[in-house]
């Protein structure tokens, strides 16, 4: 496994800060550690489906940015990080008023590195499990960021 | 394959209406035929990710919300539908000025339904397929919806 | 989650002596408890692809048995078990003497169950993960494991 | 979209009669062109599942091996091709007297290709997709092969 860059964590705050779509549903980078990131998303009214929970793609969102970041902490310095597939299976439905999503590599290879993430909903004080993802990430230079 | 329900079109956009998240990221569901649905979303700064480029949560997001009314429109009156799980490959950068998303149910059982989804953007007037999702939807009765 | 029926050991025994496929490759039902079964297989060069690693197939094929087995477990007499779905991530080349994969039960539900399963190999004594599974299995009665 | 080598076809074949697990099962290369690739599989008692049907590992092999060969076909000289992920839904059970998957390149890659398989199946003279699967393939230089 890559040795973790030593600024890791500025690198990977300081690019969430530039994901339009994190701040759009009001989500934040909670913790970052090496191969570990944990996103958090207050319940808002905006990001529901028909049924009034959250839309499976709030969920999705917030669970590809924790692997994507997990990713990225443990890629060497000037790397970029982009989603190349990833599969969730909804176990339940996203009600509570916050949700948690946690990334995690599993394996960090020299451009593949492949994570599992899940997400957790609090209802009543009580968290529950209510979505879980597994995830390939790439990490290409700033030159390649744009092309294939 | 079950008989579409009369009353098909009427249902999704109904469904639609209530899904406040497609609203807040300005997605609009443009065609719904019996096994399919076509939504189409704008390309804003406020769904991007670190590089510009359309998130792929937002990706996701549009073409599951298509593959559930494309599920839904085969499904009997009454039926909600939930997604169960999804799997997206993200091709290419989401770059471009429109987005345009098209489920299709390619197996329509009485409780599952498995549907395929392409998400395509437009550049310099040309449209690319960008995303694919391969994906299974549940319908539940109006009681069922909220429990296992 | 569902009580688990006492004999659950004896009925997902059973059905595993009948997947004539397990048997045809050389796989072994380890252990089943409620929500997890353990299945290995020993290297063979019958089973390998073109640079003399197993086949993505051989590994994807008991990983997903033990995470069908994982989920017959916690279901209620008289079930049978299919696999809806499942998506597997290859982390290594599929080296070593022997491999063992190991499903487990994340949500057991009325109908569908959601399972995740790894597969470790063991080269020189130690085992490593080289897979990842995410499947969803659904339980079906007698009658309806022929029909939609 | 890489230009296919002109010897695409001998090196995808050459490359099949490697994988033994091909052999084992009974499956058999029929077809290979530029970005396609389609491998039959009689039904064979060998390769069942506790009801009869083939085993959905024996599916999930076929149309991964479909896919490889069909992304192996469009990548240069000297590639070796492995599977780096897939999703399949088992849309129906997998009855029949032959089976046929069909793997097809949709985006080629210098080193990722994404391609999507179907699985169809012959009962009574007419042919039916049971499985459809999205996989991601990485091209490898013959001295990667073994290592990260």
């Amino acid at each position: 496994m890559t040795m973790t860059a030593p600024d890791y964590e500025v690198r990977c705050r300081s690019s969430f800060e530039k994901q339009r779509f994190m701040d759009t549903i009001g989500a934040r980078l909670v913790t970052v550690r090496p191969g570990e990131a944990v996103i958090e998303l207050p319940f808002s009214s905006h990001l529901t489906q028909q049924h009034g929970f959250l839309h499976a793609g709030s969920i999705a969102s917030i669970v590809d940015s924790a692997c994507g970041y997990a990713a990225l902490s443990l890629m060497p310095k000037g790397s970029a990080v982009l989603s190349v597939e990833f599969k969730i299976n909804l176990m339940k439905p996203a009600a509570g008023s916050m949700f948690r999503a946690t990334g995690k590599v599993l394996k960090s290879g020299k451009s593949l590195s492949v994570c599992t993430g899940i997400v957790e909903s609090q209802e009543d004080n009580k968290w529950s499990v209510i979505a879980i993802m597994q995830a390939t990430m790439i990490a290409l230079t700033d030159q390649e960021k744009l092309n294939d």
